[in-house]
């Protein structure tokens, strides 16, 4: 069985909406990363980069958001999570979960996570305080550019669907109103219907 | 036909190095970055992120390295650049090219465009400093973790080994010694004397 860490509150829930889509059997392993767990010997033996999510499978170790997501999408073809068989499609999927993972999550991060790449704390405030406008800018290029609607590739769930909703809920951490984007506040509603997010959002919290 | 747009010495090399290693028949459109020409309005409306790279196809554009080369492993199977009947294989390419993406490319990002993300002299000026370290540690990671040897995958080479070399030769400008790492390094030279890499780096420069 495949057995799912990950944390409250972190991305690693678009792979784990995704899995539930999939109707996957799944342990989920929560750490706690108020007490440094991902950073544990034993933890970075599973993902030696001390971040969630990782996915365990029976072949071997998984990390990275877009990888697990497609994954599981070609694991589970009955789910039509994405356009298996349309490479063009495919790509257009993968390249809107490119642009969250190394865009929109990155820009996010510089908020609590600027010692990443800065020490001084002038430069971490400076980081900080940016914050609103660089995710503003990614998110309003979502709206104007790159959701179809209803769902991100227009009638179509896919593994983008997840991967939006749980980014979008940092938004309001950002100091930023998800209501000055009418798409993507429909889309939040909606996904928050989904049993599978629902379940999801349960197992975060159990 | 493809179209493929790029800038010299930007990560678009490793899709332009895929597309060779494919036989794709493409036509190379250069941007001047020196001149902004990657803002201005008419590339705009090809890709409205303003980056490089950027595929067009008969099917619509395609941004995003990672999402460009699995579409190239897949609309040209006869080249063998990724598992593409294994899902667990192919993720485990795809998760290194995710890291690529994510923490590697813009782990560098922070010498030279950290004005993404802070604005205060003292920020940047900081974010420049760190970028060794930063950097540093994501190759130790590479090299201790993850490449397999010869090629990142083992004895296949795949579209993880194309983005390797691109980002790796970032690695003197960012203060780096790539001879701290023996299997990268060695990957390198071997990647310099393949004629796709070969073809690519004269198309940069032509």
């Amino acid at each position: 069985m495949l057995k799912f860490f990950f944390s409250p509150g972190s991305c690693a829930l678009a792979s784990r909406i995704a899995l539930e889509e999939a109707g996957a059997e799944y342990e989920a392993v929560r750490l706690n990363f108020a007490a440094n767990e991902q950073r544990k010997p034993e933890y970075l033996k599973i993902n030696p980069k001390g971040r969630v999510p990782a996915l365990v499978t029976d072949r071997g170790i998984l990390t990275e958001t877009p990888a697990i997501l497609a994954f599981v999408a070609q694991s589970f073809p009955k789910a039509r999570l994405a356009p298996l068989d349309d490479p063009f499609g495919f790509a257009r999927v993968q390249a809107f979960n490119s642009y969250l993972c190394s865009t929109v999550h990155v820009a996010h991060a510089h908020r609590m996570r600027g010692y990443r790449w800065a020490d001084d704390p002038v430069a971490l405030a400076d980081m900080k305080r940016k914050v609103p406008q660089t995710v503003g800018e990614c998110y309003e290029l979502i709206e104007r550019e790159m959701i179809q609607g209803p769902w991100v590739m227009g009638e179509a769930y896919t593994i983008g669907d997840p991967y939006l909703f749980t980014l979008a809920r940092w938004l309001k951490g950002d100091g930023i109103d998800v209501a000055r984007f009418p798409k993507i506040h429909d889309h939040m509603r909606r996904m928050q219907e989904r049993p599978a997010v629902k379940n999801s959002l349960t197992g975060e919290t159990a």
